[in-house]
């Protein structure tokens, strides 16, 4: 879409001005890795352009994402420094590994991801960011600990202007029916098929 | 790949941690957007990892980017203030649209295109870099500016330790033969679809 040229105009009653500003519903998800780090790759641009950046790890453990987290931690200091870009919130929701559901421990992380998405629905009301990453989001929902309707519905309803950005896996049809832009990220080639393991710089 | 058990274990006469510690070259793909974005994600997370950061902006024009321009200026103070991760450095090769091969300009973007190559392959000499972006760069490829067997032998032959991410689309079969990782973004929906425009703190 470079050439900024739409394929139709709807019916909309707005003006293309007033459909440019539009917060966005984007959903990041597919079998490939990727999704988060794309995600990121967003918020690092709203960042830039002074929107306040939160982000909500759903269900992986504190030790993945670890480098973004430093890096966001460099730009929220960069911002109270110098005022450049805009304030950053980090927060970890989830323990575990979301493609394990440890038996006697299912009930806390369910009760973990629906304590996250209500801190989620309370930023969104109180209009807090500009720019949400749900990171892994769609598990939560997947595993029925938060009602994909509900969210849905907050969504739709959000006041302001809020874009909002949740990845993994099997996002609930539901939820790619109300996002205004979802990609899908597919493997063609990995390392580890050649048995290779992840590491450092890389894969977190 | 979380759970960071290959799938086959090649008979390279490589110890596992010899395999983990190698550079990789990463390409990403296909028609849809979010190719460059995922690449700022990795250059973030090699940021945090302590890798410096040699950004290489091919073909598009210099307002593209910005966002993400904008935010590894403020990472690469933010190391030169505390030492907090690395230093970046950011290149913009080209001008004018990677779609759009203008009439009496082609030369000019050729030759530039050419020089930015060269800069690449001298600084992966000198080991210049721990991660490289090179945006945009299956375009001088596929248009004949840079050759394609000459890059996959610098990549191959590159010394030390130095990641490689190539975005763009129609990435040539060498390139990907020569790929650790390959990664091809898919198109679900996109609000342009839907009449709607890029805006800032999404599209740049």
């Amino acid at each position: 879409m470079p050439q900024g040229k739409p394929e139709t105009v709807p019916e909309d009653g707005l003006t293309t001005r007033q459909r440019r500003h539009r917060p966005l519903t984007v959903v990041h998800t597919g079998t490939m890795k990727g999704k988060s780090t794309a995600a990121f790759g967003l918020a690092l641009r709203a960042w830039s352009a002074g929107m306040p950046v939160g982000v909500f790890q759903f269900v992986k453990s504190a030790k993945w994402r670890v480098g973004e987290e430093g890096a966001f931690a460099a730009l929220g200091q960069a911002h109270e420094a110098s005022g450049v870009g805009a304030p950053v919130a980090w927060h970890k929701m989830g323990e575990g590994w979301s493609w394990i559901q440890r038996a006697g421990t299912e009930t806390d992380h369910a009760a973990d991801a629906l304590e996250g998405w209500r801190q989620v629905q309370r930023d969104l009301a109180a209009e807090r960011y500009g720019m949400y990453v749900l990171d892994e989001f769609t598990y939560p929902m997947k595993w029925g600990w938060v009602d994909v309707g509900e969210v849905v519905e907050t969504l739709r309803d959000r006041p302001g202007f809020q874009h909002v950005v949740i990845t993994g896996r099997e996002a609930a049809p539901a939820l790619v029916e109300a996002a205004d832009l979802v990609v899908e990220m597919t493997k063609i080639k990995h390392p580890m098929d050649a048995g290779q393991k992840g590491q450092r710089g890389i894969e977190w």
